[in-house]
């Protein structure tokens, strides 16, 4: 759903071929209708539009879906309309994966990424025959935690700071004028900081009967838009509870290797190393690193750090994250992949 | 000095009809000897070069400074060109104003913004005829401490987390190649962290028995460039000793006429108000904003600020700083004018 | 009309304080409808919104335009609604003057730059006490016209061809998302290359018997959208009846002081030269150039050229014009000044 | 040759698991000798670094290519170094495939694109032992040729006027600096103007009596550096002798398949259709039509064209090339390839 969007054609593009799940039916609204893909793609630098047996944008509804025994939603709604309609989705039987906020802080609704806090699905276990909405985070929120997960035992952190440089294209299209753009900054993003706080505690939270208790750890976040295309960049300040050395932080990352652990087999959209850590003095760069990790299916997919330092207690690092790839469609193609491993999505 | 650079026009440009100095000689490096300044004009947006009576750059030594009567100098020289230049200069009588970073952690040698700590200059007292250095600071840094100064008694801070979005004239002309700018952000800036701390506590440091003792005061940076001209964003985030609200912010930054309190008469480039706060939620931007100041001859001299948000005990606010007026050419003439005001350039 | 857009608040820019004209009202659809000028303010880089008597936008119809006796109206209006509305205050009495392109080809239209056809004017001669419409021509054609106007003695040209690199201001806010632009080039502008062609030839035709007849030149034209700000480059290759020098062709754009012909006293808004040439080997640069003009009213009324070149019988050249101010509002102003030298706006 | 520069990448790039040739030995000028080529990696936007057998960049001299039994060299050095180098490497044996412009109207050298004049690398026959220079064109022209040589019998052109919109990577690396690219223009390219029109004579030249006849075709060119990565965009008009449909030229675009009639077998790099005609109205655009060509490895080697229209006797369209690829070093492995079918490098 939202097929004629930025994410939405990410969607596309990572569910054609998929190993797990048939070509999408490409839903989109009513200016989009009939179009093909094709026609309205946004993504050249990601190369031509995938090659579905459906490329013709269609009108659905949540009646129409559960007819044509659609089981498996992937959502890239404006938060909006996404709200009710990916409720009735749900209460219809449908699993939705969803990048939309809407449901996001939903006590019964896991906001999920798989190497951060996979087990956050259990909380859909016992359900029966109902659907349920699965999201993934907001797009800088995804770069953050995943790069932090590996180093919480370590550092015990008392408080995060972060400052974004996030790519245009985490506005959407036509999103920001270019006028506005070029030879500028736009130091607001609507929500993006309190968004930033409360959905890494939530994904730090744990599971227990199951309620989810997001874990305590303030966020203090700035998040301000810069002229990139893809993938935002983050300058992290954490404050550690223990002194921790250089080379504690990298081991801690380099030894990051957390779908070993969930053990339930490979996820084809899953990097190999989630948190890349590069040497260089002057990375990660956007336009360097935003396409990191491996396999092909999985590019875009691992978030690079770099430039570590430790001064006094905390630890400075820069991160890069592909907003639209693990901070958008890709992060909701991988819950889907856990889910179905997990025995959620029926037989 | 350095006149065919960035900040060595931008010194030019300030330096036109001046009304405490004369029409500067241009000093520059062997490739730009002989050439006139409207031949290597690197400052369109400025408008054209300023009319001088001496528009040729010419070639200068100590030796023929001092022979043609020279009693200021200002200097926009490389680092390591000014580290004995400057010195020499100073030795034979003259007083150097620098926007080189060479001296500036020098024990006689005071970092001065006026409106900071513009009593430093009184560490050049009683020094009979002898020459003396001077410098402004980097460019991050001064536009954090115009902002952090009248907060000081009110935050009482405990640190300081900065993150920066620098423009491309901070490094020079020619500086970053389109290639590595376009689409991208760089994020690294040698020295540049390490400078916005020990800086910043040298300037808010206070002069007793003729040596400055700094402030102890942690400042965590993380520095990056960004694609855009000119104007530096900085994301800050404050540790407040005391509870404070928004309000009360407001009103210290409001409340700052620091030249007042001077009293020792106007300086021509000394701004207004040195902190302006912008109440919209998407201020201050690099395009909106760097030229900030009032009357016409500071234009670029005011920090703006905005954003401001109080989340437990920090502070949060973006301040954006003209990095080659306020933090470059329009620093160390507005230290030139207090200087001579002070009495410190002989009569 | 049309405050709350590029041109309108060019236009508003400019009748600040001018000598000939009262503060303007602001007219502004009904989004704007309330707010204050600096509210929505899209100019930065030619600084803060003007301070007008009356700094708020209005909605205004041609009845309440009539009943408040307003005698001259700038249109800055979208073409589709600036039709019926501008004949219907035309028809009304009023002097309009207007950016759009809806009535520009109109046989009892003039469409005038003054140093190019100001002549054109004298269609309105006779007309008693009703109002008027003229039009100033698309912003690609004014510096087109205003370059080749004093060859065209010398050239005798058979046809030319251009080729444009336009700014993004030329399509308005929002205009052109910063993702279609960035790093990228969008050959195609709707109908401007069929403009430029039918608009020349008509300012260069010969005004008998109270119509306009135009001159026959063919224009081969290819427009583009490139991502810069302001000033649209044109590169231009006129076809010569008679074999020309470089020299001949300068002295023609040197000796153009055509507003000196006109004898009707100095307008405000008209620059010395109209058609500044440029020596250098890489000008005319839109950073550089585009608020070429001088006086101080004057400023982006100039078309600069340069890189002038003689091939066979071809004359090349490159030439910039503000697409805004020359080739926009400025041209209106120009327009309507040059009217009331000629008796035209009343008593 | 030149392998730490843009098109010396493209070079290895493409060379790396090539069909025909060896992985690449990396020459390397004094500065970048010893360096790992993933260290000096230019191109993030084309992927990683080809994992080649030889990843170090080393020093070579003819001397040394010789005594290893070096057949084939490609050049991708700046002009001033190539000229004498190349003359030198041919003496000794070699075959070199340049894309410097030293040699490029040498009347011993062929200027050679496979689509447009394989035939004239017959010039090098009967050469028994000896060694040759064969170039590619400038990236410009490379562009115009491809595009014009169906065209040629049907419109029997009198003469062409071509404008560029050249990509940051046509002026190498650093190149153009950041701050002279961002919000501008830049109307000049040494040498550039002329090259078009030479080099096109020669390409559409005939090969008689072992000398090549140059086509008398006059090429009108203005040339300008805008700010995007990759892909030079042009635009041209094209004046034909007889009257022709919109349609006959698409067909005879459509129609180009000049490989086929070399009949020497497919060559991997050479792409299916050359010209790719776009039907869209804005089209073709650098950000989308950059890497056109099938198949994989022809990628970036078809020249897109579109916004085709005919207009009295003349024809105007748009080009796209990619000039690091098509225009540099892909055309300079296709030549190499071509010489290899037709025996020209030995068994």
């Amino acid at each position: 759903m939202g097929a004629s969007g930025w994410i939405g054609q990410h969607f596309a593009r990572l569910l054609a071929d998929h190993p797990f799940f048939e070509d999408p039916i490409l839903s989109a609204g009513p200016k989009s209708v009939g179009k093909l893909l094709e026609d309205v793609w946004l993504l050249p630098e990601e190369g031509p539009p995938p090659s579905l047996t459906a490329r013709t944008l269609v009108h659905t509804t949540p009646e129409t879906l559960e007819s044509e025994g659609v089981e498996v939603v992937f959502s890239a709604l404006p938060s909006d309309e996404a709200g009710p309609l990916e409720t009735e989705l749900a209460r219809r039987g449908m699993a939705v994966f969803s990048n939309a906020s809407a449901h996001r802080m939903d006590r019964d609704v896991p906001l999920v990424i798989p190497e951060v806090n996979g087990d956050h699905l259990n909380l859909l276990k016992n359900r029966g025959k109902q659907g349920f909405i699965v999201t993934n985070s907001n797009c800088s929120t995804a770069g953050l935690v995943v790069a932090l997960k590996p180093l919480l035992p370590l550092l015990k952190p008392r408080e995060v700071t972060v400052t974004t440089y996030q790519a245009l294209s985490g506005a959407g299209y036509p999103g920001v004028p270019s006028l506005a753009s070029l030879d500028n900054i736009l130091p607001y993003i609507p929500d993006e900081e309190t968004k930033l706080g409360l959905e890494a505690s939530k994904m730090f939270g744990s599971l227990q009967n199951g309620a989810i208790t997001p874990l305590e750890l303030p966020v203090y976040a700035n998040c301000a838009r810069v002229g990139t295309r893809e993938g935002h960049l983050e300058a992290v300040v954490v404050d550690s509870k223990s002194e921790v050395s250089v080379d504690s932080v990298c081991a801690a990352w380099a030894g990051f290797r957390p779908m070993a652990d969930v053990r339930e087999g490979t996820l084809p959209t899953a990097p190999e190393s989630p948190v890349i850590y590069r040497t260089e003095l002057n990375r990660p760069q956007p336009l360097l690193d935003r396409w990191a990790g491996t396999p092909v299916r999985a590019k875009g997919m691992a978030v690079t750090v770099g430039r570590l330092r430790v001064q006094n207690r905390k630890i400075l690092f820069y991160l890069l994250v592909h907003n639209a790839v693990r901070g958008g469609a890709g992060g909701s193609v991988l819950n889907a992949e856990l889910a179905l491993r997990k025995g959620l999505l029926g037989d």
